[in-house]
């Protein structure tokens, strides 16, 4: 396309392009009510380096097509090895950590037509990947009550998807990760516990689980967490647990905690923290891992407020002593492994004007939002969002006037806000990249995670649910409304 | 757990590690009958570069703690900064691009205890992720039939795991990738088409689909696909392209395609065709794309059967012509987003003997084989893959004996081939990795297609259906059968 483009004199046309996805991912049998924005940083890491360098050049020159002859020319070859996508696009874009909806740009590049189309894939490929991820992180965050929550995915990761599946899992809400890679890059210390495999290669050698457990505390006096399902949970390993903790306690070291990875593990903790009670250890934490996600620990949860009083444990310290190891479910967003996240061209500049682009289809709601846009949220008095806006570039938007908040598809589906409803009008696009400039000091992770607690925190509960939630209104104004339709009866022509 | 082997002097001992996964991926409404093996080459690249650097180790002596002391011992950093797991272990495998299955070993490892343990998390994350993809791949190339299969994932991947998506994608029966740096990393040609935002912009200039279309046969005239669905594919975007496939024959050069990626696809390739073959261009492929996966290609492929004949158009012919282009259905294997591949410690050297090691679980079927083993694939007669079979190192295991084949957890389910029964008997794993040696000459990716396909060609077809596929056996030795009652009576004792 670019080539084309070149041939055709069109490749340094000023062109705009948004990213935006259509739906919430939807896992089958429960689904997003919001998605966490991620990947922004990693993306804009990327561009910096991606100038294309004399390899790449020379590799495009090589490539021939079906007839034999080469499939580049040298004449766009030459433009293309003197361009820096770094250097002449401009990037607008959600923060990190924000909350986003569909419909709505995430990510807004402009810059030559060109340059700005060769950038497709890679921003689909670092955004979509961690919005996905950071959301999910949300989710099992929110269903675990905000408890320790640890991402233990690698393993099953896509690859080296997962180091920047670590990253966006704790801007969503993850605390840490046992992915040492991640953790180093994130500058976060690495979370993790033995496997079973430190037990049995004991076991086999004709020694016992206390001796493995011994061995372990010896060398992580002060971190250690013993996974105790190997042999038999409550038979054995709580027990020998137990027994480790006490010396451990008697060389002046506290224990830190037990790790359940397989049977019914509500029922186990409950039975783990009384045995650990009586033995005197009320704190140490019980670590739950295997195929945890959202829905699981709701259930555990339940399960865990209705067996404790049983057994006579309160029922507060219990859950506040959970912490939760979760791999599989999250790094590959098991349920919806993708989010439908596009890029498309909405406005092109004609000598001094910018053309708004449209893309038809049989369903209105894949229409996209054509034209230059800003995005607004809108807080009503209680500091809750109630809405996010698109209006066009002239439009002026603030607290001190009504709003008109039009359906993106439904024409009769409208509503107006006055003065009054309105607590904050806050614009959601910051620039971060402008002529070869990255604007993004104070890009830290601790940000990211405070904005996402922040955004949370204002967004209503019904949307939030873990289990068909509310859905949230992303509206246009009618300037838009009307250049969609204006757009849509010449379609073509 | 380095460390503490390290500390009690056990991080030398020879242990064996066997990566084995549990179940076929199961999509849900539908599941895999074989897995493809795929990864191997791309984790022992990995391997050989696996030597910490003096930054990793000063990484891990930095880090600290709980109580604020460190983490790591000087001695331990001192011997594993003279470890590399590269010359110290040995991996024996299943040849990547051969059909493997449930519970029998993929990948094994030999070597130092700490050092085998060391490179759990890498194998795993490298090997699982390419052999879901692979599988995939191999389910919707038989879905098409055998035509033409293009991955185009990259923007909907798990980040930088796409590329290795790609690799994988390709051992399993993708054609070629849309991925350029996979392409290229892999030898092979990109593939790809131009996306609707090329025909958008010329509309948004005051120019025509047409004009587009011509713009982009121009710079590819003997390479031309061209994307029909932006504005109306039967009334506009094909007699577009065939005015633009008549203007390139007439300067001698032959178009490609065109390209279907929203609507009913099955029923817009038949109406496409008859368009094009009363044109004079029967030969052009018909590319297809838009959420494809195994599922919607049958639905697709029986639709065009059904419909082809009220068009008078030849059905073989127009089959013939598809190509696909998959992307994130594959890339993701959506519906199952994760191999469930794990590396288990299976035995461990006490002396001059190997201990066979043994992990219990409450589901039988969840219990490793344990021990050393081999794997055996028998053939019938007429040349099918009747069953794999794991024996102990010290059987003899050839076509001019009977074999007796247990079922690894069912007791009263075994069965015994004699010698008749049995075409040929070959053992599966090879060595790739020896005293600091890669053994693999002739690994390319041809040679990974061809196995794959010559494997799949010896499947039973009940095992390779798409929809509620027949079990393949994999079975285990008498000899094994007890080795494993016996650990399982003296465990943890």
């Amino acid at each position: 396309m670019a080539q084309a483009y070149f041939n055709q004199g069109l490749h340094e046309k000023p062109a705009r392009f948004e990213h935006f996805f259509r739906e919430n991912p939807n896992y089958g049998d429960h689904r997003a009510g919001y998605c966490v924005n991620a990947g922004l940083n990693t993306f804009l890491d990327w561009l910096k380096g991606a100038e294309p360098t004399t390899d790449d050049i020379n590799y495009l020159r090589d490539l021939s097509g079906s007839s034999g002859s080469r499939l580049f020319g040298t004449e766009f070859l030459d433009w293309l090895s003197n361009r820096d996508p770094f250097s002449e696009l401009t990037v607008r874009a959600v923060p990190e950590g924000r909350i986003v909806h569909p419909n709505e740009p995430v990510t807004v590049v402009e810059g030559p037509l060109a340059l700005a189309q060769l950038v497709e894939t890679p921003l689909l490929n670092h955004i979509n990947y961690q919005i996905l991820i950071a959301t999910r992180a949300a989710r099992i965050a929110a269903a675990g009550e905000g408890k320790l929550l640890l991402e233990f995915g690698m393993r099953r990761a896509h690859e080296k998807g997962g180091n920047s599946g670590a990253r966006a899992a704790m801007i969503g809400g993850a605390d840490f990760s046992s992915n040492t890679a991640a953790s180093r890059m994130l500058g976060y210390p690495p979370k993790g516990t033995h496997a079973h495999s430190f037990v049995q290669a004991y076991l086999a050698l004709g020694k016992s689980e206390l001796e493995a457990f011994q061995a372990f505390a010896r060398a992580y006096p002060d971190d250690c967490i013993l996974l105790v399902d190997t042999v038999d949970t409550l038979h054995s390993g709580v027990p020998n647990a137990i027994e480790v903790f006490k010396e451990l306690r008697a060389e002046g070291h506290e224990p830190v905690g037990i790790r359940l990875d397989s049977g019914d593990l509500a029922h186990l903790a409950v039975r783990s923290a009384k045995l650990l009670n009586e033995a005197g250890f009320p704190e140490v934490s019980i670590v739950l891992s295997n195929q945890l996600d959202e829905l699981v620990l709701r259930q555990i949860l339940e399960q865990i407020r209705s067996e404790a009083p049983d057994y006579g444990l309160e029922l507060e310290a219990l859950i506040e002593r959970l912490v939760y190891g979760v791999g599989t479910r999250l790094i590959t967003s098991a349920g919806d492994s993708s989010l439908g996240g596009v890029y498309k061209l909405v406005a092109i500049k004609k000598g001094r004007d910018w053309k708004p682009v449209l893309k038809l289809s049989e369903t209105p709601e894949k229409v996209p939002i054509p034209g230059r846009k800003n995005l607004y949220r809108l807080y009503d008095y209680r500091g809750r969002a109630t809405a996010d806006l698109l209006t066009a570039p002239e439009e002026e938007v603030h607290e001190q006037r009504s709003l008109f908040l039009q359906h993106p598809y439904r024409e009769q589906s409208w509503r107006e806000l006055s003065p009054e409803d309105i607590g904050e009008v806050e614009p959601l696009l910051a620039t971060y990249l402008c002529e070869g400039k990255l604007l993004r000091e104070g890009e830290t992770m601790e940000k990211f995670r405070e904005r996402c607690q922040n955004d949370l925190q204002r967004l209503a509960p019904g949307v939030k649910r873990v289990l068909n939630p509310h859905y949230y209104h992303v509206s246009i104004s009618s300037k838009i409304w009307e250049l969609k339709q204006d757009l849509v009866q010449g379609y073509g022509n």
